[in-house]
């Protein structure tokens, strides 16, 4: 195997790794995710996993980052598909919403998860939260500014506070949809979505219908 | 002291304790809550609590059940004192959203924090804690539906989902409120609900001005 076959192949060990991490972090908390446990879920030694990450808050870090590159797989990049307006900003609510109902995550949403447990514990894992926190609530309200350029949206829409309601549709989905009926909020989150938008754009017809 | 004045001075004690653990379940998490940390918070023995909770499991119920009698007392009470309708309905998430904003505890909300922390890990205290969740759901359905009986929604609101909306925009602001910019994530809890109501309601003029 040449070098580069090898730096490929301990790539994707990692990231099956962090992939656990993310998995186990919204059942058990990021918090108490350590080498320790991961080993045992993965059924490899403490060591090996020591070599890539030299303490649990690196691990922790890691683990922030590699889910964010998951969530720009699943949820943004299927948006970015859509034409920038109101069917981009719909693309990314259903996606997410899709990406909830696979049940990749036990726990609904690696990022609600993690940023309620840390929301009260000031750290490095903390701030990297928050930061990526700001990154995405400054994306969609881009989504929501393009769709206001586009003459999707009124000229008067508060950008903000639109991206604000998308954002708490779909974070109240993914505890929900754990904790009482997930068929039920999937359905609430999205028409709620939907709902909103048709009723805000004077070409309602480039949204599915909800139901009012 | 008369047996009453010893039992009454116990329950405040208990409900003191109670209130405690309320608070760092907010910030640490109630999975890590136990008996130990509880009494090192308070400067007490662990012996003492002991007595009154045999286990960190009964601990943890007992401070999910506190956390609904201050939820009670907080949200829920002021609520009722006002009209039945959207001005209860109103009142209700206004009261929630001042509840956060007083900082009484840090994490912003128990129920969303021990929410999203127990949705993947099956037990006692998830099942008590959807219980709560369910109850919490039917509360503000019957709100809504009061205010489509009273002709202040219209006949065909959906019950469940606006009261979903409804629930989300308040979850959001707990966990927004303490990792962005408090004051704008307050002003759109409350904005997007009263925009939201107004837009529905037929006499507006019985909410707040909203911004549009």
């Amino acid at each position: 195997m040449t070098v580069d076959g090898r730096l490929a192949r301990g790539e994707r060990t990692r990231t099956a790794v962090l992939d656990t991490a993310v998995v186990l972090a919204t059942e058990a908390g990021l918090h108490g995710l350590s080498l320790g446990q991961l080993a045992d879920a993965l059924g490899v030694s403490k060591s090996g996993l020591f070599a890539h990450w030299r303490s649990k808050e690196a691990l922790q870090l890691a683990t922030v980052d590699r889910a964010v590159e998951q969530w720009q797989q699943r949820i943004v990049a299927p948006a970015l598909a859509a034409p920038p307006g109101v069917r981009r900003l719909w693309a990314l609510h259903d996606a997410r919403i899709a990406f909830y109902e696979t049940g990749t995550l036990p726990g609904g949403c690696f990022f609600a998860s993690t940023e309620f447990e840390y929301n009260a514990r000031p750290g490095p894992v903390r701030d990297r939260l928050a930061e990526v926190f700001a990154r995405w609530t400054s994306f969609l309200e881009r989504l929501v500014r393009e769709a206001v350029d586009a003459g999707e949206l009124p000229t008067g829409t508060d950008v903000a506070r639109l991206a604000y309601e998308v954002d708490a549709l779909g974070i109240a989905a993914a505890v929900r949809s754990r904790l009482l009926d997930p068929e039920t909020t999937y359905a609430h989150a999205r028409h709620a979505v939907l709902t909103r938008l048709r009723a805000l754009c004077p070409d309602p017809a480039l949204l599915p219908e909800g139901q009012t």
